[in-house]
C-alpha cells in the first residue's frame, strides 16, 4: 500500500492505495501553513503501514538528491511556503521510503505507468488549469536538470490585432500561462473559460497557443506523445482545434504518420483523468520503494 | 582507431583518429550524388583498420534502430538524397560497428565526451549556420524521441515594428531558422553577417531571437548549459549580448545561481572549435564500438 500526497497551492489531497483499481482512502483540506498542512498530512498517513509515500508539489522545488535542501518547496511566492522542507518531515516521522517531483511531473509518471503514456521513452505532460505547467518523461526518465522544466513559461508569438491581451503572467506578461491559462482566458474575455460557448472565437485563441506549445516542444524534445490536462481541458472541443492547428504550423515539416495522418492519438488527454495527480503521487512512491529494495540488495 | 564522418548537405568531411589530440588523416570533398559521396567514403577509409565508423548528417534521417530504413536519410529536399541509406552499405563494406545520428547530436555527443558538455546530464547544442539546428543529451543519453529534434523550426515572438523581415524559412517563414540563420541575417541586412560590425543593431535583433530559444530551450527541458555553435557565433560578441537577454527575458524566474550570476557558464560556445562535428562522429563510432562489444560479453 502506498501513500500519496497531491500538494498544490490551493489545496492538498491525500490518499492511500495501490493504484487505479484501488484508492482506498481519501483525505482533502486547503493549503494553509506548512505546519498545519504538515500536521493534517501527518494523522491522515499515521494509521496505515505503508510502502512508500509518494509527493507531488508545486514548485518551484529541489530536486538534486545531494542538495541540502533536497525536497523542500524553494523560492515560491506562497506566503509562508518559501524554503519549507516537506520530504524530510514526513520521510522521518512515518519513516517510509519518499519520492518526491512536481506535481507535474507525478502526473506523468502517473499516465507512464497507468494511462497515456504506457511504454513510450519520451512524452509531455502538460496541464491548462489555474496556471500552465509542464513535465514529461526523457529517454525513460522524469524530466529533470537544471532544476525541472518550467513550460508555463516560453515565449510565443502573439499577433497584436488578433489578442492584444497583453498577458498576465507577473514576471513576463504573454508568456504560455500569461495568454492561455484559465485566468488568463478570463481576464481576456471577461467571463470564466467554462461559460464561453464551444463556437466562441477564444477557443481558436486557445487552440492556437497550445498548438504553438505544442510545436515547440515537438521541435525541441521531439516527444512520442504529448498529454494536455488540467481544468481547461475538460473543454474536449479544443482537442481537434488544437490537433489541427499543430499540423497547419509545422506545414508537412515532421515527417511522421502519427503527426500526418494520426494526430487525435498524439495530442490526446490524460487516461487518468482527474485522478492522474494522486495516481501521481502513487507511482513516485512505487519509484521510491523499489529503489530502496534495489539499495537493500 | 575510429573513423568519423561529418556527412553535411554541401561538404563531407572524412578523418580517422581517436579524439582531440588524435586527428590522424582527413579528407574533405563537396556532397555530390550520394553515389559519388559513398564511393569516396569507402575508398577513404579502407585503408585504415578501424574499430568503429561515426557519422553525423544532415537530416531528417532514421534512427529507430528496429525501423526498416534505420541509417537511412529520409525525406530531405537536396536533390537524389531522399531515402538514402548511408549506414548499411559504410557497415557492410567496411565491416565494422557504425554509430549514426543527426550532425548536432553528434556535435552534442562530441562536447560531451571531450569538451563544454563534459559531467552533465542534460544539455542542449544549437549550431546557428547556413540553417539552425540544435540536439543533446537528456538523463544522460542523446535525445530522440517520436524522430530526432528540430530545434530550429520552433516559432518566436517578433515585433513587426522592429522587424519587418517575415523570415526565410520555406516551411514556416519566421521560425528560429527562418529569422536567425546566417542566410536570414544577409537577406535582412543586404550583406553577410560576417560583414556587419559589432556595433551594428543586427546584432542585438540577432541575440534577442537566440535568447528567446534560449529561454523556451530551458523552461521546456531544463538543461545544465546551452552550448551555441556554428559560423554565425563566430562572432563571440554574440555571446554577452545573448547572456544579457535571457536574463532580462526569464526576468528572475528561473532561481538558479548558474542563471542569475554565471551565466557566462551557463550559454557557451563549444570548447571543440571547428573540431566539434569530426569529433562528435569519433564520439558515435565509439559508442557504436562499446556497444558491440558489450553485446559480445
Amino acid at each position: 500500500m502506498y501513500g500519496g500526497i497531491e500538494l498544490g497551492g490551493t489545496k492538498i489531497i491525500c490518499a492511500v492505495g495501490t493504484g487505479p483499481a484501488e484508492v482506498q482512502a481519501e483525505t482533502r483540506f486547503p493549503t494553509t501553513t506548512p505546519g498545519e498542512a504538515l500536521t493534517r498530512m501527518l494523522a491522515f498517513f499515521q494509521p496505515y503501514r505503508l510502502a512508500a509515500i509518494g509527493i507531488g508539489s508545486f514548485g518551484p522545488i529541489s530536486l538534486h538528491r545531494d542538495a541540502p535542501d533536497y525536497g523542500s518547496i524553494t523560492t515560491t511566492p506562497k506566503p509562508g511556503w518559501a524554503h519549507t522542507d516537506i520530504l524530510g518531515p514526513i520521510g522521518r516521522t512515518l519513516n517510509v521510503p519518499v519520492g518526491f517531483d512536481t506535481d507535474v511531473n507525478a502526473a506523468a509518471l502517473g499516465e507512464w505507468r497507468w494511462g497515456a503514456g504506457q511504454g513510450l521513452n519520451t512524452f509531455i505532460y502538460l496541464t491548462i488549469g489555474t496556471g500552465v505547467g509542464g513535465g514529461g518523461i526523457s529517454n525513460g526518465r522524469l524530466m529533470h536538470g537544471l532544476l525541472h522544466p518550467e513550460m508555463g513559461h516560453i515565449r510565443l508569438p502573439r499577433d497584436q490585432e488578433i489578442d492584444p491581451f497583453v498577458g498576465l503572467c507577473p514576471y513576463h506578461g504573454d508568456c504560455l500561462e500569461g495568454l492561455a491559462s484559465g485566468p488568463a482566458m478570463r481576464a481576456r474575455w471577461g467571463v470564466s473559460a467554462e461559460s464561453l460557448p464551444a463556437d466562441h472565437p477564444a477557443w481558436q485563441l486557445e487552440a492556437r497557443y497550445l498548438a504553438l506549445a505544442c510545436v515547440s516542444f515537438m521541435c525541441i524534445l521531439s516527444p512520442q506523445r504529448i498529454i494536455l490536462g488540467g481544468g481547461v481541458m475538460h473543454q474536449r472541443h479544443l482537442f481537434p482545434l488544437i490537433q489541427r492547428e499543430v499540423q497547419t504550423l509545422l506545414n508537412g515539416y515532421i515527417q511522421a504518420p502519427t503527426v500526418l495522418q494520426d494526430i487525435d492519438s498524439y495530442v490526446v488527454p490524460p487516461a487518468l483523468g482527474n485522478q492522474v495527480g494522486i495516481l501521481g503521487a502513487f507511482a513516485l512512491a512505487e519509484q521510491a520503494a523499489l529503489e530502496q529494495q534495489a539499495l537493500q540488495q
